[in-house]
């Protein structure tokens, strides 16, 4: 539903739901034995909830849809993510932990190699070493653009993350890279009237930029692309009348929680230690988003072993997540990752919900193709929170 | 489909399509035998059917969300029930036989206990007795205001329904009821600009109201929530071109007939008497609606058996309902009233269809779990009337 009805429809209620996201839970079959990785994983544990629960298939966008981080988990977060975007700039900066502000405008940047003439002779400056961008975001860190504050932090190899502070920015701004070699870096330009003096800005930002870096011997240009504001999203709080928390060892995915509203614990440690803090707060919330990375990391390396372990590991956690007591207990991912394919996919990905109302469902095994004969059916993933709330006694009666 | 699409499609033929709906079909399963009333009940008419027919399971509004009658019948006459709301007043009217026009405003009354200071004591009157209310309607019911008829039609206890009825009349305006005791009422206030004269219309009544009743023990005052018009639907004869007809016990769901447009037969009765209403008129109408009461009834009680005998009186009228010689017979509900909760809910509901076009379906039950395995899958309500209207041969191509 959409977020102005679950708004009207949501009450409060003593009760808890506490949501599993499994990063890259679906995958796909092994050519030669035909066992996808949750086939061929020991995982009794989860089949076993989900002989207990009601099952099915999430289509986390759209039919053929690959999502990002982003757009996968604002739909189990109950959002849709074709109306709301989370740019890449700003995903950039979440991933880095970087305490982003509602009214920054943040850009993905790369450190280029430019030619005598100016012209883009590498967009990745043969992947320089981590080091020196972390020397070169120090000196950048130096320019000083009029009103505004300006943060430049190091990600890896030849990226980093800009930020802009202050009043009256505007995210709406194409991207400098001309995604080729050969011709010079494109000016910053306004893709909207309104964001001109953003623009300029940050062309005042490129300009100092290139004259502080300009002795570079590989780093010596720049490439700005994914600005964005931080997106406006009625915070989850304040619409589903849940105190919501968010246990995640990595900051992309507390950052994602951020952008909610959840109330985000500090990261790092864990799977286990998550589910310890997470245990340790447990009068604290209503709403709890657990997230597990390994899955998703094994599949992106095409290691289907390695996914296999992964989904066995969080197999063990899954009596711990049991004892918690929730009301609602689901286990969920933001997109498959296949290691066939070694990278995020469009297949639908396996879901379970367990609730004292949950009719019978035949399911007694937790994967793909068990799934698909659950009673959920195949469903649209920004339909789960609230489904959840339904269940959790969370929803009010819509219409008389 | 949507409405426009369906009115662009629709092509008269001389098929009959025949909507049985059993309200608050679904169920849930009982704890100990695992088996829903569906299951437990002997229903061996309607399993044969779903033998010959394609099965499915419907989603009446949305995942999650439990509907009223209101939503959930409008779903299956082919209208997107977020589209077209009914307010509480409109629905309150319908469900005592009120013959509303399309330009009436109507609300919900309760009547109150309000103390000396005016502040609300009671919001229920201590749900004085249906009599007590009755005589306190009649003398409401010499309330003048200047160019509008006003009717007061008592409920049960404590309630009765308010309607104005005139020209330029608007339903936007909020409730009276501050929803919790201590505080006095509040003014009718027009929540769009438009309704200000409607508001001061229904604070004279309020006022002069106050007056008439001001020496009562319990109801001294009231309260008016639920204001709404009529709602402006395009009507389903005009939409599909086939001229239908509402047979039902109960004036709720005649009201909803109504509002789409049906032509509507006496009400009262028994299933068996409408039954016989509709046979007499077979050759009046190509749609027909056809309610059954009893298995919400004894849902919202909480009651397993007895909603495992509505059903099997429901089964043992299906053999009169195939007899008709519908071209298109289906068996929907509007959505689950499962024992277990003693309330509608969300769960998705069974559906079947017969017809001769209906391709090979391995369903030979009737019930949640059957159904899941049918042919039609889990699908919005709003669907139902559309794919009726291709089985009967009712719908053009669409495009070339």
């Amino acid at each position: 539903m959409d977020t102005e009805l679950l708004r009207q429809l949501a009450a409060p209620n003593d009760t808890k739901i506490l949501l599993c996201v499994v990063d890259g839970l679906g995958g796909m079959p092994d050519p030669v034995t035909r066992r996808s990785e949750l086939e061929s994983a020991d995982i009794p544990n989860l089949d076993h909830l989900a002989g207990d629960s009601v099952c099915g298939l999430t289509i986390p966008v759209a039919y053929g849809v690959t999502p990002g981080s982003g757009p996968g988990h604002l739909a189990l977060f109950g959002y849709d993510p074709l109306k709301h975007e989370v740019g890449r700039g700003v995903l950039e900066a979440l991933g880095i932990d970087f305490d982003l502000q509602p009214a920054d405008v943040a850009a993905r940047g790369n450190f280029c190699t430019l030619d005598a003439e100016g012209r883009i002779a590498d967009r990745r400056a043969g992947r320089v070493a981590t080091e020196v961008n972390v020397a070169i975001c120090e000196r950048l860190r130096q320019i000083e653009l009029p009103g505004v504050q300006v943060f430049v932090e190091p990600v890896r190899e030849h990226r980093f993350v800009l930020v802009l502070r202050g009043e009256g920015l505007d995210g709406r701004l194409a991207q400098t890279d001309p995604e080729r070699e050969g011709v010079p870096p494109l000016p910053v330009r306004a893709t909207d009237p309104a964001a001109q003096a953003t623009a300029d800005l940050a062309n005042q930002f490129v300009k100092q930029a290139r004259e502080l870096i300009a002795t570079e011997p590989q780093a010596n240009g720049l490439l700005l692309r994914g600005f964005a504001r931080y997106p406006q999203m009625p915070p989850l709080p304040e619409v589903t009348r849940m105190r919501a928390g968010a246990f995640a060892v990595y900051p992309m995915y507390r950052g994602l929680a951020k952008l909610v509203g959840m109330e985000v614990a500090p990261g790092g440690g864990t799977p286990k230690s998550q589910l310890d803090a997470l245990r340790a707060r447990w009068s604290d919330f209503d709403f709890f988003f657990y997230h597990y990375k390994k899955a998703d990391t094994a599949g992106e390396d095409g290691n289907f072993r390695a996914k296999v372990e992964a989904l066995e590991e969080f197999d063990a956690l899954v009596p711990h997540l049991r004892e918690l007591g929730a009301d609602v207990l689901m286990v969920a991912g933001d997109h498959s990752t296949p290691s066939q394919i070694g990278g995020h996919s469009w297949h639908p990905v396996p879901f379970l919900l367990w609730s004292r109302l949950g009719s019978a469902d035949q399911v007694d095994a937790f994967n793909e193709a068990a799934c698909r004969n659950g009673s959920l059916g195949t469903f649209p993933a920004k339909e789960v929170l609230s489904l959840a709330m339904a269940h959790a006694g969370r929803l009010m009666k819509f219409g008389a």
